[in-house]
């Protein structure tokens, strides 16, 4: 049977990465999105589950003793993390997985598990970026400059991941993503095993 | 401006090669299939340019001397090829080249340009190989064997491949060969080049 393989999805800030997940996520149903667990409480229609997986601290840190994370961090005195668990369930059921993390997360994984496929969400230019993070209108010039200054040091930190989608259009960058889940089914390894087998 | 990339397509006779690209092709009007060099007579309704490049020993041999062809091999006493000229020439037009050859003439056109992506077409079992090899009755089944074997064993030297599509349906192979030639187009090197120059 097809087993699943995950893909790590980053981007900066304002590159309209979860404009283009939900929309892929939409076509393609069958492909799990994982939940991260955090110890922050749950907001205002926030489920247990769907949009996080609210633990306790003390349940976080045995998770981190027992290695159930495939990455975490710290981040304004909460922890969030991804778990092993729900990830390993959905490609054991052959569903190809999808992580919405940040480059510092992504050395995490790939540090576990080598063969997760390292995709990074790019905008079409600088100036389009600088662009849409002013036209959002939530930061101020001067923060959107940093936002800015903070996108190029993660594209050039990026520079090993294995694919690059170019955010021009969501229809492009979702074909993209599509044609990318697609071709890493066709690597020798996973297709050699299938052959020989048959 | 986006750069060509070439792809060779190799599989094994009775596979549904043909089928598959002549599909991909009539989709993809962008591409470019290489038209082999022959130094062989053409035959009924073949046209110069079209099926084959026709040229004569002498045209062959200066071109091999002149380092014009990306791979070349000899054949019950015929020079097969294919030119590097049109190649070039499509790629620096931006579009992408499929090379229809087999697995040595790969391995001349890798130690060229190991920036070629190489695309096994396999069968979804040999079981299904032999039924297909069986069924469209041009061999016999000491034949059939005979090719079946063969298949085998150039699987197995294609093991060094990039990708394998499986011929399942030619909805499937077609749309996976799509999908590996969007995702190269993805790969850092050229994505990078592209960004930071914006």
């Amino acid at each position: 049977m097809k087993k699943g393989k995950t893909f790590i999805v980053s981007g900066p800030s304002g590159v309209g990465k979860s404009t283009v997940l939900k929309e892929l996520l939409e076509q393609r149903q069958d492909v799990y999105f994982s939940v991260s667990a955090t110890t922050r409480g749950a907001r205002d229609g926030e489920i247990d589950g769907v949009h996080y997986h609210f633990l306790d601290v003390d349940t976080f840190r045995d998770w981190i003793a027992r290695d159930q994370f495939l990455e975490y961090a710290e981040y304004v005195g909460n922890f969030y993390g991804t778990p092993k668990r729900f990830v390993d369930e959905a490609m054991d059921q052959g569903r190809d997985v999808i992580l919405d993390i940040e480059v510092q997360g992504a050395i995490q994984v790939t540090s576990k598990r080598p063969d997760t496929v390292r995709i990074f969400i790019a905008p079409p230019s600088w100036r389009e970026l600088e662009r849409r993070l002013t036209q959002r209108g939530t930061d101020s010039p001067d923060k959107v400059q940093k936002r800015l200054l903070r996108a190029k040091v993660e594209f050039q930190t990026a520079h090993t991941y294995d694919y690059f989608v170019i955010n021009d259009t969501v229809e492009n960058a979702v074909a993209e993503l599509n044609a990318i889940m697609i071709a890493e089914h066709c690597k020798p390894k996973e297709r050699m095993e299938i052959i020989s087998g048959s």
